[in-house]
């Protein structure tokens, strides 16, 4: 048992995507859930300090600000413009007081297939963020996504890229997000996990349900809907040294149109599968 | 330039899934292409002798038989009669004399969320297979299939596992499939292609077309209407040893929908794509 109890708890702002920042912080502070991960364009539309502010009096954790990343681009004015966005979204975390800035890191250059070049563009922007990151005390998160978003999402799509690229820079300043739904189906998980040991800055949650709907990014579903055994995950998560909020980040349309203290309730009792002492629901367990 | 001429092309009879056997292989002839790669329940339609006669007096070499495999099973009835049709299926290609019967491992057992019994259940099942294979003369080769594939179809997810899997067995039995779709985006690409040096008896292309269709497995298309690089691919491939048929395997409705003489005039147009020597189409290149 990993020891990531509700008290560990972390509400990813996506979960509840039509909830304004305030609604979102109302939400957390009534079902007794001690963090929250934000998204940039919910804390611009409330104002930056107004934001901070209010997540401070509320009295809640952030555990992430999402998201800085797409760091792929095809000319130098693309370029230029993704690193000034990445330096606001440094900025931003750091005010917050997010344990991580969640980066996802953008697809393959515009008219381009080299994968390589990719990886390479991925590389030198995050180590000029890094030095913006580490003097303003921001730690980033380099998320690998699942393969199938490769091409036009984030070019980095195994755990074991992520860890080799944070093993580059700092470790106060770059580490790695672990994200059950890209990363459960490798064989290389356990292994890529022990490398990621004082690394891993973010760990989010979320079930991998079938059938995939017709847009890939939205078949994520509540823990215990889907086929992802979280406990041995969890474990080896909290065997590489997190000891932070466990974020539950669905993004999903039957869960976004469902009343936000039912998705609030269902991410409390689901929970305890996280680290897998509950028996669980759907096609899997029992 | 890996050495991939038309000489070396084969046409999966996936890619004319409307056609049975015998227009498929009339196909191939008034086209020039020298090898088919066949599907089973088509074979069966048009009888085993019957097609293997067929094939031979059309002068195609059989380059794979699709397919054999779906080893996970939730109770020991459903396991022997997976291990039965996979022997059968060994049977059929040696018969047709085919280069290699493909192997779609299966997902998860039904009901269960554990992925190392899914793969030890499928490590099970090639023991057992492997003896039947290497008698008949049959080289089986284990399919890696995207991980977005890997809880319904195929807990072998990546490259790396196939050739894992591969090495416990004697080479002239157990091989790899490379599949460009479901390999392109692994940053270990090359290093297991490397380690699959001798195992290779299947180099399947087509393209990753986005965005990806409501079923994800129509997501493929034809050379240089998506995203991959082949030649690198293809390079790594004939290095690792393999000189056998490149078979173009296209599962898309637009592809179905067209004629079939269309569909094999463009696969032979687009065929030099394979080892990079043409200027493509689509997004990336030119």
């Amino acid at each position: 048992v990993s020891g990531f109890g509700l008290e560990r708890l972390s509400l990813n702002q996506a979960t509840v995507k039509h909830l304004g920042l305030s609604s979102a912080v109302e939400l957390c502070v009534r079902h007794e859930i001690p963090a929250i991960g934000l998204w940039r364009d919910r804390v611009a539309e409330a104002g930056l300090s107004a934001a901070a502010s209010l997540v401070r009096q509320a009295g809640l954790h952030v555990s992430s600000l999402c998201r800085g990343g797409f760091f792929t681009s095809a000319d130098p004015e693309g370029l230029a413009a993704a690193r000034a966005d990445n330096v606001a979204a440094v900025r931003e975390a750091a005010e917050l007081g997010a344990d991580a800035l969640v980066l996802v890191c953008g697809g393959l250059a515009p008219g381009s297939r080299d994968l390589g070049l990719a990886r390479r563009m991925v590389a030198d922007a995050i180590g000029e963020l890094a030095p913006v990151a580490q003097e303003l005390g921001v730690r980033l998160g380099i998320e690998a996504l699942h393969p199938m978003f490769c091409a036009d999402r984030c070019v980095i799509a195994s755990l074991g890229e992520a860890v080799d690229l944070a093993l580059l820079f700092p470790a106060e300043a770059v580490g790695v997000v672990v994200d059950t739904y890209h990363v459960w189906w490798d064989a290389r998980l356990a292994v890529e996990l022990a490398r990621a040991a004082g690394r891993i800055v973010s760990y989010q949650v979320c079930d991998w349900v079938l059938p995939l709907p017709a847009d890939v990014l939205l078949g994520r579903g509540h823990l215990g809907d889907g086929v992802i055994d979280f406990g041995p995950i969890s474990a080896a998560v909290a065997a590489a040294g997190y000891d932070g909020y466990v974020e539950v980040e669905i993004f999903n349309h039957d869960v976004w149109a469902a009343p936000p203290d039912h998705t609030a309730v269902t991410v409390r009792e689901r929970f305890p599968l996280v680290t897998g002492v509950m028996t669980g629901r759907g096609s899997g367990r029992g």
